[in-house]
């Protein structure tokens, strides 16, 4: 896939901004969802798999698999807005490739089209077991810019 | 809408399959999820909104909802389903609809189509603020039927 | 699923603008798409189906069950702008549930949520095969409001 | 994105195949699409941008970019299956990242999981204009391997 665009950013401190939307967000800390880098367009996350993330066949709940791909989403997103915008997740599509099993997820998110109301974006999640990755989910999610005023 | 299918369960004790997909999910007590109702096709869940569930802006994360809307429409899906049969997520779409705030969540997951081999669920999410209650999510869910040796 | 906002027109001839969408857009015609009615958030086109409509298995193609669901969307959706403003799709998704086959179709469209910038519409698509209709298809759209000036 | 499996064909003839998923359809042969390339598990197709594609904006209509990724994607995927089964487009969900206008469009599929009853594939639909081609849409289609007999 060709991207066209170049992706500027329209906030300085948009790696600042990228933290404080993974540090303020009690779930994201709560699945103990960390951050692996951020770059304009673009964020990387990681996790490490638990007992707690997992669904009744023991494998780790889609729910996990979304909760990361969406808020890794936002990231990507939320380095290319202005100060005074939010980003907030109107949809999203997701499909679960095969069941994640092993002792890690990692999950690549990249903007795919940076509209000045809508942003979308890919996101990709990979489980490590034994060293070896593969590509577990992959996500479509349309993000909102909006004031950050929104109620 | 319409539906035009008559659901029958292929196992006799539907209800207790339902509950071992809810007591046996470790993320789904994590978070607090409790199953309210189940019947053929339909499954019903409720979450007391807590501080830990929240995102950057004081909204439910999207991540949240969607373990809701997933893990409801499995056990709708998994009440349709024979002894030796597993279901699970293959993909799924989600709409979040308006900012989910308030003192607690319910959703509604309800068989749209019930194949050999593939069950689709509509899943919705309402929260209740003060005593009034708003569709926040929709979510439509794919859900694959597996033999149990799946692996 | 209960719809709580009432829904109004934003521009008194509303009715006019839907049958504009209708008869202005030549892809429609070249179909066979007809508008049945039109209400505030809400619409209803059926079709004759001719060979012409078929993939290789000889049912009707996918892609015209997702133009008529896009393009009713956007009726339902058209229903409630101000004259000023165009909609546009900008993301949906379908759910081909069974083969669609038989002598006409029929789709429902309807308004799930009336944004200010986005609007989200869910259609159904009926199948009649000897006189008996069965829901074939279903679709979530997400329709942007834009100013008429859009390009 | 890295895709870790290798594609293989169950059917030596798959080329032939095809063809024939792309010969046979009537209302693809009626929209004007054509096969510009086919190998194991990617489907290239071309289609040139006529008036009675457009919608009521002068854009292309999304049905008509709906129909190229759905049916790029049965090519894809059905480069993989074996003689005696078909492929059935179950749903898909389709991002339209930018109006359609130009000369022509050309579609790019790729499988991205390869499973035995379900394949997953991402459409790419590119609009050329004045020589200069830009993503214009993007699907991700899943599809169902059922026997030839399917009813």
């Amino acid at each position: 896939m060709r991207l066209e665009q170049k992706l500027k950013p329209k906030n300085p401190e948009f790696l600042k901004r990228v933290h404080e939307i993974f540090d303020r967000a009690p779930f994201i800390r709560d699945i103990g969802l960390k951050l692996e880098s951020a770059e304009i367009g673009r964020a990387v996350t990681s996790l490490e798999i638990k007992e707690k993330h997992m669904q009744q066949n023991n494998f780790v709940h889609a729910g996990v698999l979304s909760t990361m791909a969406d808020h890794t989403a936002g990231c990507a997103g939320g380095s290319l807005i202005a100060p005074d915008e939010v980003v907030l997740s109107v949809e999203y599509k997701i499909n679960l490739l095969r069941p994640a099993i092993g002792e890690s997820l990692r999950c690549e998110a990249q903007v795919l089209r940076n509209g000045k109301t809508l942003i979308i974006v890919d996101s990709f999640v990979y489980a490590t077991q034994k060293g070896r990755e593969k590509l577990t989910a992959r996500a479509t999610v349309t993000l909102a810019v909006v004031g950050s005023s929104y109620d």
